[in-house]
């Protein structure tokens, strides 16, 4: 007998028709004597809905407000599930964020999760009752009011309800069965990963991939919950439940990096379209540069990705490329004009037409030629390099955006991904 | 400078040009240097949404989760309203029922205020702040679970806060401009009564008024909240702000009798459609034959109004005439055929085809001549009298519904309630 958390995403319960079809995925776990804490999202076009509402009322919108207004999808959908649940004879009940209770701190719209639910919840799921619990919000104690966590922010919660009922598993529940090698609609020979490290799905969900949130994959490393991909696609009794001693081989495990045997040097190609390449030419070549360029950047909260500097011929000036969100170039623009005088270049040239390509792997820290490999084979392709950055388990490179499928192809076959 | 609870019905927040609307009558109120709470309801058509997909996950739901669901939309509403209100450089913000908290008892789905708020929101709106609340809903603080009052809910609600924060008014704007002396669709020269006391608005709740919510009248007229009802539809900027020693003649005030300096013998004729006539034949005439009759029906939960009991010719039977909701009437007839036995009688008649008129005034309590104007009234027009029930404001009759408008205008007519 084990804790499962199953977590469902906003296409998975868009309709009643679909709510049902959750609660025969969680009929088959408690039938197998598991206990069962759902998370849910929003109805798919809910939360769009309300949002919609929220600007309408002002463009400038109180967050916290936006929050009250936004974190009642996810009750709907709690309830809903609960009503559907009770229908098929089992004991639920819908948990909101406040109720659990799941503390976040103040920064409302993107609040982070201060402290893990236990308690109340956890005593009721060992007692038998199946907890259906709102996605994507929580509450702010000082002020006592609601706050959401962004975007994607339901796998978070799943993650940190796992971590307060020392869950066995949180399975993540999705439209797609699993995490990839690389976006197979990019490269059909893209495999299914049986299993992948935390190190390595953050680094995929930082890079692009939209399988999992990427603070939900922080969580899980650090209290080591794991964690697995599934599609709630799939007919819900042609699965088997979860065991901790036999998991079966469906979707994608996230565990930590001991957990898999059969370590791959580089486990997934990632691309990332929404990077903007920001040049500026002629800088002055003295202390202090870097920080009367970024400085403002960052006052301004914009995020710098990739930054590249390299030295003029003239020795005296330095040329610095950097990458930033695409949805950011105006604002980043903007800034930059109005520190010329402080910053003392000759010109801006920016463009939104690249692509961000990375090859991810844990296997890097112990295999040299990762990254030769990686530039022989753009070489090969003809593609030319705008800037490269790299960490310990991961190359980015930034190309023209014409040769992103090209590239992803290319690697994903030069490290050998594809499948037979 | 008073303290002002203004309530908005669902018609008045329908949309958020509605909503813009609302946030000019609460202008207008805080300008004058009022302080203000505002009751709001669910946006119209997002309550019958959400019951939609309750009864849609499952006919038999429990009342628990249709509160969690059904109670998200009044949060929407004090959103979107403290966001418009704050875009016009106002200080505001929303409360749910569980923050504020409205306690309720554990009848979820129509629940009873328990305990009325004071406290942290009432500090919040002396100081200047708005406090925009939801209506409809509370919170039952035995399981921390969201409760909600039934159809109607945030007049009781609305109620509840102005006498939480000592309210010097609390006005219920709705989408009439007040408390008419008869339906004014049937009635061309129905008046607008410039006041009425509350026991002839109770009576005008229960016998068919669709103004105010009955609990909502009960209540005020407990804690003597003075209540005014107003149209949200006239232009914001035409209405005077509320002052305590100079109340603007606009709506209609429900207060004490003893407020009421020109009270009328007669307030009002009502009328009601929703009732079903049942007569059972030739009862045998023994003590305790009503207890065998309303015995099974009260056990249904079927309401019984107006009774009247015959005694045949014959001296051993009884004719027994009562009514019931319309919407109950095919229950009843079913509770009576399984207790035919143990009643005795020997047949049932019934007829959905009646109206119950009813006429309402304070004034009755000290002028005698009342009723006999009434029948004198409808017997002129030829109209037969099904049953008659009196209380001591309101002398009601059960008549056939074909002459529903002809009654309510002639009884308009004798009672001198006609406008000139």
């Amino acid at each position: 007998m084990a804790t499962v958390v199953m977590k469902f995403g906003g296409t998975s319960v868009a309709n009643i028709e679909r709510i049902q079809n959750v609660a025969r995925h969680v009929k088959r776990e408690v039938d197998a004597g598991n206990k069962v804490a759902v998370v849910v999202s929003a109805m798919a076009g809910v939360t769009n809905q309300l949002v919609g509402w929220v600007k309408e009322a002002s463009p400038l919108y109180d967050m916290r407000e936006y929050d009250a207004v936004v974190g009642t999808g996810e009750q709907v959908t709690a309830g809903l599930l609960a009503i559907v649940l009770q229908s098929m004879g089992y004991r639920a009940r819908s948990w909101s964020g406040w109720q659990v209770p799941i503390k976040t701190n103040s920064a409302h719209g993107s609040a982070r999760i201060a402290d893990v639910p236990g308690g109340d919840i956890r005593k009721r799921i060992e007692g038998g009752e199946i907890a259906v619990v709102t996605g994507f919000q929580g509450i702010e104690p000082k002020d006592n009011r609601i706050s959401t966590l962004g975007r994607g922010g339901s796998d978070t919660s799943a993650v940190a309800i796992a971590i307060g009922l020392e869950a066995d598993i949180c399975d993540i529940y999705t439209d797609v069965d699993g995490v990839y090698t690389t976006d197979p609609r990019i490269v059909p020979k893209a495999r299914r990963l049986a299993k992948i490290s935390y190190e390595e799905m953050l680094e995929m969900a930082s890079l692009g991939s939209k399988v999992l949130q990427t603070r939900s994959v922080e969580l899980a490393m650090v209290y080591k919950i794991k964690t697995r991909v599934l599609s709630s696609f799939v007919a819900p009794e042609a699965m088997k439940p979860f065991r901790i001693d036999d998991i079966e081989n469906i979707g994608t495990i996230v565990c930590d990096e001991e957990e898999i045997v059969e370590q791959q040097i580089v486990s997934g190609i990632a691309y990332a379209k929404d990077e903007a390449k920001v040049t500026l030419l002629k800088v002055d070549d003295k202390p202090g540069v870097a920080a009367r360029i970024f400085g403002p950047l960052s006052d301004a909260s914009i995020n710098v990705d990739m930054i590249v500097q390299n030295v003029t011929p003239d020795g005296k000036h330095t040329d610095m490329t950097f990458t930033v969100h695409t949805g950011e170039l105006a604002r980043a623009l903007d800034v930059l004009k109005k520190a010329k005088v402080d910053i003392g270049h000759f010109d801006v040239k920016s463009s939104a037409d690249v692509v961000k390509v990375s090859v991810i792997g844990v296997g890097m820290r112990s295999h040299a030629g990762v990254a030769a490999r990686m530039f022989k084979t753009l070489s090969e392709k003809g593609i030319n390099i705008h800037a490269i950055s790299t960490s310990e388990i991961k190359i980015s490179v930034l190309i023209d955006a014409a040769y992103a499928e090209l590239a992803v192809r290319a690697l994903h076959t030069a490290y050998g991904l594809d499948s037979d």
